[in-house]
């Protein structure tokens, strides 16, 4: 059984009805109401309850953008348009200001059904041809149009003018807001399936191949290209898409090049050797079957490339694996990336929050899951987490990091319930190339990675005005590497897997 | 292991070795830091561990009172008494405030060790007599006085000049800050050691004795008295102890009364007769064994007593029971007694907190404990839950309560986190003539009822300034009566107990 909440959506005087004893008790006559904060308030007392949802009630007024904005972190079921929220248009008909547009339109994109209530104000539009004609039963106690059927005819017009969803929306459409644990790709070897799905990635290996062709240019100038070969190692080379990207780079630039070719997983390195092969590299590529933490390499590098990011930039322990592997690389050679960020945002995400409390254990809570994030609401924007640079040749370099981040909520939202944080990462493969998923600047059609979601044990309410501060700890011990996360103010949580207890990724 | 950390007393400004990073980070420079606040802090991060303990530095000055106060509901394990915190008397020793010898007893009191530390100020007082005459090995490393001997020496005098604590306190200390579940007295049948305990409190009967001569008074005039016999009926009446208060007063006012003594515990029926055959009371006493909301009187009474109250008053449905019971009083006769309240205030309680967290789920953080409060701190002055008046022959009458209650925290105590709330009651025997336990008008000397606690699931931190507001239910079904309780400001809690899931009373 589900217990939906009807809310108006606007901030509103409360009405007569339905808050008359909250107004007595409190001897007040007048008050505004932000009914997010209703919701909320019986949400708690129902201990978020995950069969309580809402339906949204609109009239012709609506709150700012960002008040409005909380609701799609929420489980809102239902709009229930008011026939006065509609517009009348130069025929006669009903229609809706372009923010009611906007925001139906943001409602279907999250499955929210649209409910149309109220006294008809506009004419009934003639019947569409051919609905009725054929057929007199359509609408059975109906032969004459519905009187709200002009409203309807005007949703479904808005519903049925909504752009398609671009190829890659619809093949992520089934992980949507789907929590998975983050890989361990240390610990574990990828199944061939798993390449398969990433080497599809052409914008991922078209940054690469410019990041590599840029490095190229530089090591090599034009007129050294006849006498210099440049030795290039490309550790965790998978099957291969990244030594096609560089070895393509080379061709573009015509530089020659010496790859090395270095993967653990003697599955992958199979498919490798087949590649190689059949493209007749044989001259130009030697693939060394071993952990680029423990090969001898028979010489030095010029650049080396990897691809070892997680959805938080190192959270799948890229800082370890180079620091192995930049032993062999030149003094001055050059690393692909050559460095990478993680940031995080506050977030609304209702259904993530009763995903993971559904396990009814601490642990769940304090794991960070890889998520197509859909239905939540972002409260505040992005901040920088941790940076790591590479080659990074000083003496006490540490991969341990702490950082406290201060947000600012989003101006006129109002108050708001973080249940987490969506983490991201950008990285800069060489000086102006760089890939990422952070929304500001992420890299446009990739694919291969999600966001991160740092979920809180206990949602902290974050009043109209307040900032939220949290730190996050990135922590290393001999076999694991760990983040611990906790949130100060506006109120303290515990510290979430604190030593590492719930949740690591195995050296 | 148990951790400790020493945190200064008073309201300071920060230490420069110890808050260095705090004030850079903030760019203040100066900020009076409440140490409570720090420790409610790492108390948070630390999720309530219990492995957290607190050592309080006392300096030369104190906080307000009720700030003081707060840190008895919180694991304080040594109070270390700087040197500088100590005057000088008369004769040149080392003394303390008022204010810090009264802080002092408050500790010893307590448990908490105390600690001295710091240079000595002061002249080394003389040896006292006999100490090292005997043996010189006393202080093995000092056939000097210790420097700070007269510092210990000064506390030691204030510990031995305590007052010895009363023989009731001495009776009740094993039973400090221990949770117990409330009696189930409809469901159960009481043991007879139960009774004999009970039946000890003196005070208690001559309360009830005292109530029901005023009553015989008022119901008999003067004149009527040889005419006159009045019914009262005990309902619940044990082994006896109400029966033989209510002939106490007869005989006391002169009154002739006939006395029903009705129970529904067989075996307390056996002790009660013979209690009848050995004080001679067979003409004036009928004993019924049958459960009072059953019970065919013969005859109506004109006064009715019983003492079915527990810590919070109704909660051992004393109202439910007296519903059934005053069906056979007449329309003018008495309750004894005639009404009861039940009060609640707000309380920090760390200790009981983490007791009921050992048991790791949600029930026991659901339930109502009888507790002899020890080691607690209260936040705000009581106030009235549920009132129930007897007879009450209304006619849609109902059990069920609902209250909401808004606590104005103590003054100048700065904020403070409520673990949940402390239960008392008073009951009005008869006009003038009142029981109870609520602090502030308690009858002394009395041993029946220890307070009640509700938890909190969620400790709830309230900002200084801010009040809390709470709501209690009393819920009635067939075969049940439960309480539910929920906190909505400063944050709304989730509902406890809702549908009485975790703990009820059996009808």
């Amino acid at each position: 059984m589900h217990l939906w909440l009807r809310l108006p959506l606007e901030k509103s005087e409360p009405m007569d009805d339905d808050l008359d004893n909250k107004v007595k008790n409190n001897n007040q006559t007048s008050e505004i109401v932000d009914s997010w904060e209703l919701w909320n308030s019986f949400r708690l007392l129902c201990d978020h309850s995950s069969q309580l949802c809402v339906a949204l009630d609109i009239s012709s007024t609506l709150p700012s953008i960002n008040s409005l904005g909380r609701w799609f972190g929420e489980p809102v079921r239902a709009a229930i348009l008011q026939t006065n929220a509609f517009l009348t248009n130069a025929k006669g008909y009903p229609c809706l200001s372009k923010r009611h547009q906007k925001l139906l339109t943001a409602f279907f994109n999250h499955s929210i059904q649209a409910i149309i209530s109220g006294r008809s104000n506009h004419k009934v539009s003639p019947v569409p041809e051919g609905v009725l004609s054929g057929d007199e039963n359509y609408i059975e106690d109906a032969p004459v149009r519905h009187a709200l059927s002009p409203y309807l005819d005007y949703v479904a017009y808005l519903y049925q003018r909504m752009d398609p969803l671009p190829e890659q929306e619809r093949f992520e459409i089934n992980y949507r807001d789907f929590l998975q644990s983050p890989l361990q790709p240390l610990m574990d070897n990828l199944e061939a399936q798993t390449y398969e799905t990433f080497e599809k990635d052409v914008v991922k290996y078209t940054q690469y191949q410019r990041a590599v062709a840029k490095a190229l240019v530089d090591r090599v100038p034009d007129d050294a290209v006849s006498t210099t070969r440049t030795v290039l190692m490309v550790v965790g080379a998978g099957r291969g898409p990244l030594v096609r990207a560089s070895l393509q780079a080379a061709e573009e630039t015509g530089r020659k090049l010496k790859v090395y070719a270095v993967e653990k997983n003697p599955n992958a390195v199979i498919t490798l050797h087949s590649l190689i092969k059949l493209e007749g590299w044989e001259s130009l590529v030697t693939v060394i079957s071993s952990d680029m933490r423990c090969w001898d390499a028979p010489e030095k590098a010029d650049i080396l490339v990897s691809e070892l990011l997680g959805s938080f930039g190192d959270n799948e322990l890229s800082p370890e694996c180079l620091d192995g592997a930049q032993r062999f690389l030149k003094p001055d050679g050059i690393s692909i990336p050559s460095s990478y960020t993680s940031f995080i945002q506050p977030i609304t995400a209702s259904k993530l929050h009763n995903d993971i409390k559904a396990h009814k254990d601490i642990a769940h809570f304090e794991t960070a899951y890889v998520v197509k994030l859909h239905r939540i609401a972002t409260l505040a924007p992005t901040q920088q987490v941790f940076t790591f640079t590479h080659p990074n040749f000083s003496a006490n370099a540490s991969n341990q990091r702490y950082t406290k981040l201060q947000f600012e909520m989003l101006p006129d939202m109002g108050s708001c319930l973080v249940h987490g944080f969506a983490g991201y990462f950008d990285s800069v493969l060489y000086k102006d190339v760089h890939l990422g998923i952070e929304p500001n600047t992420a890299t446009p059609n990739m694919f291969s990675w999600f966001p991160i979601f740092f979920p809180l044990r206990k949602p902290i309410y974050v009043p109209d005005g307040s900032p939220i501060e949290v730190h996050f700890w990135r922590c290393c011990a001999p076999t694991k590497v760990w983040y611990e996360w906790a949130v100060t103010t506006p109120t303290p949580s515990p510290i979430h897997n604190s030593n590492g207890r719930s949740y690591w990724v195995g050296l």
